[in-house]
């Protein structure tokens, strides 16, 4: 359904959305009940640019002259939203093509998501707006909201959905309801908010668009995403969108609904997308550096952080705390997000204990127990911080006993300003007073939260930067070293046998067709050689050398065991050729129909560590490629690590110590370390074939043996889709 | 430092915490901002029986007679609160007990919690405590709050920390300001609270005993808990009251600080009591039947519902909707937590169907769009409710569309009070307009929540009742059948084993005393035979039969294979003997000066699955009985089941089935499914063996090997502590 585009330059054609100077609404109404009446109502009272409301009905709108279609509007419209019953939505976009608007929102709904007739109502819109080159925002959709142009095509009363002020944070979300919901509730959390859009059904802008304008846009430092699935075909522009507003120094949170199949089945009755494999998501969301959370309050719980603090320069957190029990709590939550609650030094605790009476403990947490002073506050920062022994603080300041002061916000404040480098978050728990405090540090800038928990998430998500895996050594290997291309001439012979497969209409290759291929990308296949005759037995046992395995090779036998189809350890040329001949003798006996293109010899792998390495295609994202450690783990405990190709040497090495496993790899009880690099360079060389090679449906290498040097792939399984050239 | 005693008449003596009659304030003060001072005041406010300010320095405080000394009241108090400095209470607990007083609490910080000093006096509390048989509460805590008869110990100002309404909820909590600060925030959430205690440093009065108290409270129907670690060896206590509460209908919920090792640090600095091991924890919480949480906020959102609504006849839920995308984030959620969002038959979405236009989904969740009326969710609420295809229901009701109305909340609770069988819960996210709903619906006795992941957290504690382990079929086993006790003459010769092993010294026993206890059990040993001459050989292997291994016995060999002290399959008595001959030269070789007790003779073990099930003594809970499979899932994944002894039948199935790798236990991949019976009755076993014979230490068979009938012990290691008997 989506065509695949170069967006060039993304903030001209999705600017209009934001930044039109003119809007037109069709379908408006003097009703503010209705939907039309509530977008005219919201964009009168908000938006700077010209108006003009569009219904035959009316000669005036609120005090707005009404024309009776786009056509009679004395100028083209930068944008038209369109709220009208679904079926008249095509000939009014058509209309809007005509007369040159760049950008439509269709709120309306009764398209894909509601049954046959919708469907074909918007295959019509793709086809409209393809043909017009505009920009279309729906159907189906809440559409968009600008604190700074005004632009807020919401169609809900400002007395059920507060608007929030502005602030640095955007959210895409893929639904209008938890948009508009969110909102309302951030407005009351005082959580600042710029831009928010909601696309519906998304026939043309999608995420990836908005993650590209989002990059680049200066009023944007965090963007908030609630995400049921990419569009098909659209992951790897997706990655590389959201990879984009990280590398512009902003952060991007996801909320991914659907991670059930309870969820999955929800969503695709939600949206007309259908929700992805969530296994594959998590891959996506890791390489493109996404922050993924589990619940919608998490989203706004680090935004809030992440738009105000720096970056820390570790993971080290150091707890200073009034109340030792929300101590333990943050303690605890900070360690169990992998993060660092350092023990002190002897030196601070000495430096700590110079100041502080017998009760106070001066470990990490610093418990300065319910007697503390806001001044007690005020000695512990500036020690703590000093001491370079930690590159974070949360700040514990519960304001129940009396000897506390709303003086300790100044404190706080104060702390965090003159120390950028490490990022102050605080916590108080409690009702007035405490939310007395919680307002005075937030305007002051202090990211505050009322439970121990949610700071522990806001200093996560701060840290992820820090923790970020392309900041890793490996990252510094060029991928051609451990994955070198093939040369021009086996790329050709690659394709050849990949699309000589695929016309013969697809399915299995054959062994020496598989193993002739993966070792054209240099992949540490067996020795191997095809014997079409026994008279050729002799010649390819020399080739394999001792000891060797016949295997008989017939595109009709799926178990060669069960039709005597395999030989072991065959040490001579005598053997070699006998084992042809009986090989053949049981293949005739067992399965007297199947053909016979001759016997298989290759050299017998040594044992090994066995790992696996598979590939899939993915509609969304293109090839998968999938790691995990042979036998029971993978196959009972799903113990895998899943990559999206293209791959970086640092994705590979991330997946080998990212699976539960992974210490066997690193050598245990008394057996060796295995080879990272062997190992590496085979998931690459693997990411690197699935993208020369789209008729490559499947692949599967099972088992590799891992060495303490190299490795060997010791069985392989590749699947043609049929159908000749991609 | 705890002494066990048994609680009679739990009620009595801790009834006096909570509604005395009159109390002493010692320590009193006129300024409200000390501590005294506070105390005196909020008691002075709520308290409605006799109150005595106790202070040299006054004759009267707040209005209020004064008195020199505990001594010189007109009566002897029923409770006594004292907060003086910590070198003045040993002589006026001592003082209080001459009188017959008959509680204390000491809220006086100083004692165990800080240093040397104050661990001496804390030890001199104790011992008059014991002396009076007095009970007591602290020191070092804020003490209890009872808002029924307004007893409130809480040192702190009401303007500071509010006091909740009344209501069935309890609290017990390790930290005090944890207590404090929740209670703050409980005030403003509208959650009613009936008691609160936080015992610090719990010298006497502890979680198992106000546990034991609440369970006959009929004012409190769930009890939240804040705990670091239960006292030594009160453990197996803990559990018990825990089950009492929970037997009389009401829940417990817990948060367990100090579950990582930074928390643990923390907690340690934090009080006196040092955190257990956390997994000993969790399999004590799921053996009580305790619920437990990770945040703070879900004790309460659960509580609140749990207090309210009747535990469900089945984990199904119905999500009814009028916001799509919340909708999925709870099916997401509610499955992640094990809950079933069932997909409706045939014959309710048809149902539904009749009465919605096309643009309602009318799957599970029913998504009745953003146009949804309260009519809608009326009609709905009916059918769903009516289907009897949901145990419980989620309702989503998001006030933003201007469709929506407050009398949804009507429709919800009418719903919510006509099938008190089908709990519901409710979410509305949202601001000013969302917060009234809420207000409104909480104000029927409906659970609301502001985002549907608390909702589910809160179904999810409904639903834990009835996801009960022990309403499972094996539960109706007797554990005589897979157990059966030692005969009065077998249990006589095991604790001979073991207590003369101790005498000498403990340690590792012998292979065959090891084998001989097992046996002693019913435990499935190979069969072995002692041979200290090689003519004894011959004999030995007649017993044992073919094949046969031959070990050497020496308590001074660690690796016996080291030392080529191990021979395996022998298959007749002349290499029996030949065997007997060869460990002896070998041991003379490798280790002259290893002491030989002769040659064990054993059945070789057939292959099976392996598994591990091994013992240790935990010092809180006493004897801890952990089960996994063998080899690396054990190894480097840790998938180990814990429980602590006594065990029933439904705890061992349960532990079978909880480890991750179990599917290997139920058949795989050709492989026969292994006898659960047989694994169930080895764990049974060594948790009698364990409560039995407490010289023994620790205890490991690894492996076990599991068959598709039976089980056999492959190999065992028994560890005595030192000392002669127990």
């Amino acid at each position: 359904m989506q065509e695949r585009r170069l967006v060039k330059h993304p903030r001209e054609d999705i600017d209009v959305f934001f930044y039109p100077e003119s809007i037109a609404v069709v379908g408006a109404s003097p009703r503010p009940g209705s939907i039309g009446g509530a977008i005219l109502s919201n964009l009168r009272e908000s938006f700077k640019g010209r108006l003009y409301p569009v219904n035959p009905k009316y000669e005036e709108i609120m005090g707005l002259k009404a024309y009776p279609r786009l056509e009679a509007l004395p100028e083209p419209p930068d944008l038209a939203v369109i709220a009208v019953r679904a079926e008249r939505v095509p000939p009014i976009v058509e209309e809007a093509g005509r007369i040159g608007v760049r950008g439509v929102i269709v709120v309306s709904g009764g398209f894909a998501e509601s049954g046959e007739r919708g469907r074909r109502l918007q295959e019509q819109l793709v086809e409209i707006v393809r043909r017009y080159k505009m920009r279309l925002i729906g159907p189906n959709c809440i559409g968009v909201y600008n604190a700074l142009s005004g632009v807020d095509t919401f169609f809900l009363p400002r007395d059920r959905m507060k608007r929030p002020h502005k602030g640095p944070i955007a959210i895409i979300s893929q639904s209008g309801a938890f948009l508009a919901s969110v909102m309302d509730w951030a407005a009351e959390e005082g959580i600042g908010i710029s831009k928010a859009v909601n696309f519906g059904n998304k026939i043309d802008v999608d995420e990836v668009d908005l993650l590209n304008y989002f990059a680049e846009d200066e009023h944007v430092r965090a963007v908030i995403m609630y995400l049921e699935g990419v569009n098909p075909g659209r992951g790897r522009e997706f990655i590389e969108a959201a990879r984009r507003v990280v590398e512009a120094g902003k952060a991007v949170i996801a909320l991914k609904a659907g991670r059930t199949s309870a969820g999955a089945a929800a969503a695709a009755s939600h949206t007309a997308a259908l929700a992805g494999d969530y296994e594959v998501y998590r891959a996506a969301f890791k390489q493109a550096r996404i922050i993924e959370v589990d619940e919608p309050i998490k989203l706004f719980d680090m935004a809030k952080a992440l738009v105000r603090l720096t970056p820390p320069k570790g993971t080290r957190v150091g707890i200073i705390t009034n109340a030792g029990g929300p101590g333990v709590i943050a303690a605890d939550r900070l360690a169990e997000l992998g993060l660092k609650v350092p023990r002190f030094s002897d030196a601070l605790r000495e430096r700590l204990r110079s100041v502080f009476p017998e009760r106070v403990a001066v470990g990490n947490p610093v418990d300065l127990t319910g007697d503390a002073t806001p001044e007690d506050f005020e000695k512990a920062l500036k020690i703590v911080v000093e001491s370079g022994e930690v590159d974070m603080l949360m700040v514990l300041a519960l304001m129940q006993p009396p000897t506390m002061h709303e003086r300790v916000a100044d404190i706080i404040a104060d702390a965090a300003w003159s120390h950028r480098d490490k990022p102050i978050v605080a916590v108080t728990i409690g009702s007035e007073y405490a939310k007395r405090m919680r307002e005075y540090l937030e305007n002051r800038g202090i990211p505050v939260y009322d439970f121990p928990d949610r700071a522990a998430n806001a200093l996560y998500a701060l840290a992820w930067c820090t923790k970020c895996r392309w900041e890793g050594l490996a990252c510094s290997i060029p991928v051609e070293r451990l994955a070198p291309p093939p040369s021009p001439e086996s790329l050709e012979e690659a394709r050849r046998i990949v699309e000589e497969a695929s016309r013969r209409g697809g399915g299995k290759l054959l062994e020496h067709e598989a193993f002739h291929l993966l070792s054209l990308y240099g992949l540490p296949v067996p020795r191997y050689c095809l014997a079409r005759e026994p008279g050729e037995a002799p010649k390819c046992f020399e080739e394999v050398g001792a000891p060797a395995v016949a295997k008989v090779v017939s595109p009709d036998v799926i178990h060669k065991s069960d039709v005597g189809g395999v030989i072991l350890g065959i040490t001579s040329s005598v053997g070699a050729e006998r084992a042809f001949n009986e090989i053949r003798r049981n293949l005739n006996e067992h399965a007297p129909n199947a053909r016979f293109y001759g016997v298989l010899y290759q050299s017998m792998v040594p044992e090994g560590l066995e790992v696996i390495v598979g590939a899939r295609r993915d509609p969304t994202f293109g090839p998968v490629i999938v790691f995990g450690l042979g036998g029971v783990l993978v196959e009972v405990l799903r113990d895998v690590s899943i990559r999206i190709a293209p791959l970086t040497p640092c994705d590979a090495y991330e997946m080998l110590s990212e699976i539960r496993g992974s210490r066997l790899l690193e050598g245990y009880r008394g057996m060796p370390p295995r080879d990272r690099e062997a190992l590496a360079g085979v998931i690459l060389k693997i990411a690197r074939l699935m993208l020369d090679l789209p008729q490559v449906r499947e692949l599967d290498l099972n088992p590799v043996m891992a060495y303490e040097r190299g490795a060997a792939v010791a069985d392989a399984r590749v699947i043609v889709a049929p159908g000749g050239k991609a």
